[in-house]
């Protein structure tokens, strides 16, 4: 019954929309600093192969991922060229499916039960997964070489090593020169004993300062958020949430029909460019209109504090040129 | 290739898992206390038409949606006895096709323009919202007289008024009591000036002390979170998300495989009855472990800080009873 949408205002809501040049300036932004195979784009901020498919075509063809699904979605798409899961399994079945299909996989371990689950779900390659200082996944880099050599034990080739200084994207801009150095070395440290020719790490928060990595691992630089828009950095915000303004009976507020199904809240509400946000609910956005700006039926664009997880939260992105809607990428990574 | 899982351990992870007998108990709880038609289930608590269908065989056969997908979804599932969308919209031809099928369907109207778009949709009967003081839609109470009126006018059938004290939900007893008598006296004055026979309002927040309402929405009873919880209710906790232990490398902490994509975080981190939550990144849980309490390939299950938004990341509920998984409810009712 649905004809597809021409224009932003035909777009139903709440609809995430992405404004085409900006995103392809971020692009061509990244791809100066790190062309190429330099760049491992990190799918799990996008969750599109779609989105994967234009970085492919900029250069970028090795992928890198946090969940097996999107392993899974990107050989699907045909971009099962060089695929990393940047993240530990202890089922690696599904990958191991991959494999035999005859797609890339290489999968990060930090433990010999890692290691052992990689041998036994038939992935033939791993990366030794460092800790540089965030407390989540990787091996004490004093483990690396042990683990290297377990893993060359049970088979396995070992692609080099990789560490995600997670930690620093957010700190100031002395700390992160500092803290990034100290966190490589650790990793380059941990590489000499592991060997291979990969050196994997870094994000979007640190893509200006990590001069160590032979490739680097960011995502959220293609579309943005208003987190990361608050470093210094050439990337813009490419996406928003599109919301109908449903309700201004209060008088000094308006509400608007995207809510707490519609954004990542784990960095605060989404951001408002014409005021402020007074709260979120399930399916509803309360905007303070203290001079009553806004008017039933009016589009407002919200921006998202965080962009992977609220990207999560939808079926698709459409792209528009100004108010023209020119395509729609399907997010097809979602799940597990 | 997957086969379906018929234990706890057999689970992929993250899953979202329902404790048959918990939900039942408080299905049971809330029936007690508002039987039948006098409980309107909210489906946007739990997005499943089989629960839906669960809460219709124990006597609650209208329901209450937030967004038109929803009302579709619960149609389609041959729910479509008398079906509430408790929200306003501005396009209310989906809705209209819902009554074209032989549903009976009502909506919320707050303004001139949402009862034109009501009429001009082909939708037949409506609630006339009044704020009661949550600071997002409703009409102001002196205003519901006269949009009754105006519905008429446009040929629709008011069935009465509907008021979310939604503010009130989580204060403490005293301020609850006290201020709910205020807000349903407003929805009561509205209601004499509207005239109908529906008082729609309250939730699982006020289900003890609303006596003012004709029919309850209330539908985070089934499942609750940590953040209901608090109160004192009969209603316990019968869902959790259950994640795999996947790295203990650091020692003091241990790391689970479900995150910010799996939780919705607008009320904090998930809780782990095992201990403190450190943090939450896309697919991880950091869990604080001094005591190495957690080994690799543990399962832990996390509990959600709310429910709602928590619900629409997953694709289905697990539902077990104890470790034996018994059923699988599709979450049916996401997106819009």
């Amino acid at each position: 019954m649905r004809t597809d949408p021409r224009t932003l205002d035909e777009l139903p809501t709440p609809s995430l929309v992405v404004e085409r040049s900006l995103f392809d300036a971020n692009v061509a932004a990244m791809a100066a600093a790190w062309p190429g195979s330099s760049l491992r784009p990190h799918v799990k901020a996008f969750k599109s192969s779609a989105i994967a498919r234009i970085l492919a075509a900029a250069g970028h063809e090795g992928f890198c991922a946090a969940t097996v699904r999107e392993m899974e979605g990107l050989a699907a798409a045909g971009l099962g060229h060089d695929l990393l899961l940047a993240n530990e399994v202890l089922d690696a079945s599904r990958l191991g499916r991959l494999v035999d299909a005859g797609h890339r996989v290489t999968v990060a371990v930090d433990s010999d039960a890692t290691v052992a689950a990689a041998a036994a779900g038939g992935v033939r390659e791993v990366l030794v997964d460092v800790n540089v200082g965030l407390a989540r996944c990787g091996c004490d880099p004093s483990d690396a070489g042990r683990l290297a050599d377990t893993a060359r034990a049970a088979g396995l080739e070992v692609r080099g090593v990789m560490g995600y200084e997670g930690h620093l994207m957010m700190v100031d801009a002395d700390a992160k020169a500092a803290g990034v150095k100290a966190s490589m070395e650790l990793l380059i440290q941990a590489h000499s004993e592991v060997g291979g020719d990969v050196v994997s790490g870094g994000g979007t928060g640190t893509f200006a300062v990590n001069r160590w990595v032979t490739e680097l691992q960011a995502g959220s630089y293609c579309l943005l958020d208003t987190d990361y828009a608050r470093l210094d950095s050439p990337f813009e915000i490419a996406v928003s949430v599109l919301a109908t303004v449903i309700s201004v009976t209060g008088g000094r507020w308006a509400v608007a029909d995207a809510g707490l199904k519609a954004f990542g809240m784990d960095h605060g509400p989404p951001s408002w460019p014409g005021g402020e946000v007074m709260f979120v609910s399930d399916e509803h956005t309360t905007l303070l209109d203290p001079d009553r700006t806004l008017a039933v039926g009016d589009r407002v664009r919200l921006l998202p504090g965080h962009l992977d997880p609220t990207v999560a939260r939808h079926q698709c992105f459409w792209v528009v040129d100004g108010d023209d809607v020119i395509d729609r990428w399907p997010i097809d990574l979602r799940h597990w």
